[in-house]
């Protein structure tokens, strides 16, 4: 680059570093509000399944280990800390079997890592199943704009093998159903369900 | 009574007055733990039937509406409220049936009040029953220490007919169940839910 002494190619050349990096702070901005907006397009979905009576699925609130109570005006949590959920994030009764899943996002195109997921959840969707539950991931790949359900079974033994950190996108999407994204509801999970679980 | 003029006798009074006391204190303190310690107990119990693979019911968490976390040292959460739960404290899984309850202790002992359940738990277990779900009550009564699982059924029906504020005890005694308190676990609640659903 040739610099000018009036400094114009450095302005110009600053324009250009300033584009890219809203341009990439943009996408990375939007990205991030898909993995955001993942919880909460699974919550309004729920909502609509419960309002119609499809399904009775709910978030369990996130367990909060509280420290100290304020009580001189009411009673107003001052100190308390975030706990780990030991089980999975959502449960609840669809066409009278029991339903429990975990949702996870991920940025990765070409494999979901396992990395985010704890022993407490593998142990716990393995209890699901001894119970004769229907137990499940649903998994999205951001960047792809896909989301998909998979059977914790698949998750479960790519977990426990040990000898891989994150299972394929092709073998999420050979073994997983597509979860259709649409309006009223969101995310078409039942749609997925029936397909995965009630089709036979 | 005699009164002596060196007042031995008001002594001997007081001496029986502040027993008396002692023993009511203890015995409201004892009741008083028996109430606190429902919830405790149905923890501990769920606990081991967690652990024995016996059943896969977990209380929920108490909803949390968090106003203000200070990131400067970790995530302490510095003003919160506690919030109403929309749906029942119990849920989970047992013998492939969803199983959904909510726990309630009455000090009162010759009935149940229906005042401190909520609308939103009664629209809650009837559309657990509507999914094909168990959906019940855990009723005790402390001064009587006795604990009764009773269908929510009977609950909807008092709560909703609008005739009666409260369940005679004797209607629970006929239409419950009796939940034996032992040690291990602390409350036989799988027992009772094997009398009240899978005995016929």
């Amino acid at each position: 680059m040739i610099r000018y002494p009036n400094g114009k190619a450095f302005e110009h050349q600053a324009k250009v570093e300033r584009k890219k990096k809203r341009t990439s702070e943009e996408i990375s901005l939007s990205a991030a509000n898909r993995g955001m907006n993942l919880e909460n397009d699974i919550n309004i979905s729920l909502e609509y399944y419960r309002e119609q009576n499809i399904a009775l699925i709910y978030k369990r609130p996130t367990p909060i280990n509280i420290v100290k109570v304020d009580y001189s005006h009411g009673a107003k949590i001052i100190d308390a800390y975030f706990e780990e959920q030991s089980t999975t994030d959502y449960n609840g009764i669809y066409r009278g079997m029991y339903i429990d899943f975990e949702a996870k996002n991920t940025k990765n195109k070409t494999s979901f890592p396992l990395a985010n997921i704890t022993d407490h959840q593998i142990v716990h969707l393995k209890k699901v199943k001894l119970h004769g539950g229907i137990a499940f991931f649903v998994i999205s790949f951001q960047l792809r704009d896909e989301i998909y359900l998979l059977d914790s079974e698949y998750v479960i033994n790519y977990y426990g093998s040990g000898k891989r950190k994150s299972i394929p996108y092709e073998e999420v999407k050979k073994n997983g159903c597509l979860i259709e994204i649409g309006y009223m509801p969101r995310l078409h999970l039942i749609e997925a369900i029936d397909t995965m679980y009630f089709s036979k």
